[in-house]
């Protein structure tokens, strides 16, 4: 992981210019877009203190690969907001809540999970290193600017993470369409890690045996899964949901 | 809409394969690649009769443009499964499920809407044909396969779609990021439908003023929105969760 990033497209731009501009070394823009999502931004880059630099449309598109920039990308340091395992689990709380990523391979799908991580203020996410995407443009694009105030933590080793996780008194419930337990079924509250696996494939073995409890989305079409992103919506909120004293 | 569909990837052909092998005029595949899930989907072919053709990946990536094709298309006739409006609405029960799509126009994300709407057994999904995307080999591959078993429904106007649908007895729930209102204080049994709108625009005035009730999903991150199909498996699963009949 380098550490610079292109920040591609509104969402992550706009986030990086809430959260950090200090940090951002050059905000390029197609001048041939004029819509209000774009004045809105150009005003938020005044309002920040970082001045907007028009190229051609071909050079944003050469800064951030595959990810699609809407006329918009900002060369940045890339935030360190990444503790360590063990910093978070010296603070568990009752409502903490972690997701464990087993082999997110897809860098939107990755994205979109990080995206949907920070919406449901997870404390942490933690994913192998060796078994994931990477997080290029197209997964900070898709994050939509999450990973700016997101702890996603890159393990060597997951199941020994998820040891570690469990003796620090962290239940780890793993979603698993074959589970015959709906997650609707259990009790979500206290300190709790979801672990979701790569669509196709699910969890590896290693990791559904280290697991406390498996248990299942009840899906009532024909398709055999939900894309991992929406998972994580359908477990995380549901948990946040018992959770009642969050939601009045 | 042409009539002819190219099916990209092993979700969606295999869904085509298992659902209505028939329609498969020609099932093309990479030689070069074979792992047990390309396995798995030529023993299907071979179970359905259909007789796969090896061809280069250059020729895969010539028939299904910018959709990843993992090395198997599908040339097919696509399925009529789209009912008319009144035809669904005169099919209306206690616990029937709609979902609205307003301006969903990146079509991986409404293909991921279409496979969440699927899995979450929808009455139909209805979407106004001038302001959506087109059911193009991305958003059929986003799908995976949930277009197969899944009533679409592209309706010239949708605020007088909405009105027809109110009148039909259903209740239709707008979800906007600003509602005060969460969606877990709603009641949502009983005829329902859910009205979405795109990211960062949310529904179009038209189409919130003509909702019954809006609903916010409480975020608790600095993210400002949920990719819209997270958004839409949180609702429509909540509104699954509430039926607790299907969930024993």
């Amino acid at each position: 992981m380098s550490q610079r990033a292109a920040l591609a497209g509104f969402h992550a731009v706009t986030a990086r210019l809430r959260n950090a501009p200090q940090t951002i070394d050059a905000l390029y823009y197609d001048p041939g877009r004029r819509d209000a999502r774009m004045r809105q931004l150009l005003d938020r880059a005044q309002q920040a203190s970082v001045r907007p630099i028009p190229v051609e449309p071909a050079r944003l598109a050469a800064l951030v690969g595959e990810a699609r920039h809407q006329g918009v990308v900002a060369l940045c340091a890339r935030l360190e907001n990444a503790h360590s395992l063990p910093q978070v689990l010296d603070r568990i709380q009752p409502d903490s809540l972690l997701l464990l990523l087993d082999g997110i391979t897809d860098p939107r799908n990755l994205g979109a999970c990080l995206r949907t991580a920070e919406a449901a203020a997870v404390s942490a996410v933690v994913l192998p290193r060796d078994r994931s995407a990477s997080l290029s443009s197209t997964a900070l694009q898709a994050a939509s600017g999450a990973i700016e105030s997101l702890t996603v933590i890159a393990v060597v080793n997951l199941a020994r993470s998820m040891d570690e996780i469990k003796e620090a008194g962290v239940r780890i419930v793993g979603a698993d369409h074959a589970a015959p337990r709906s997650l609707y079924g259990l009790d979500l509250r206290g300190p709790l890690a979801w672990a979701l696996g790569a669509e196709g494939h699910g969890l590896r073995r290693l990791t559904r045996e280290r697991c406390d409890e498996l248990a299942s989305i009840p899906l009532g079409g024909q398709v055999e899964s939900l894309n991992v992103s929406v998972a994580a919506g359908i477990c995380l909120f549901e948990t946040r949901r018992q959770r009642s004293a969050i939601y009045p």
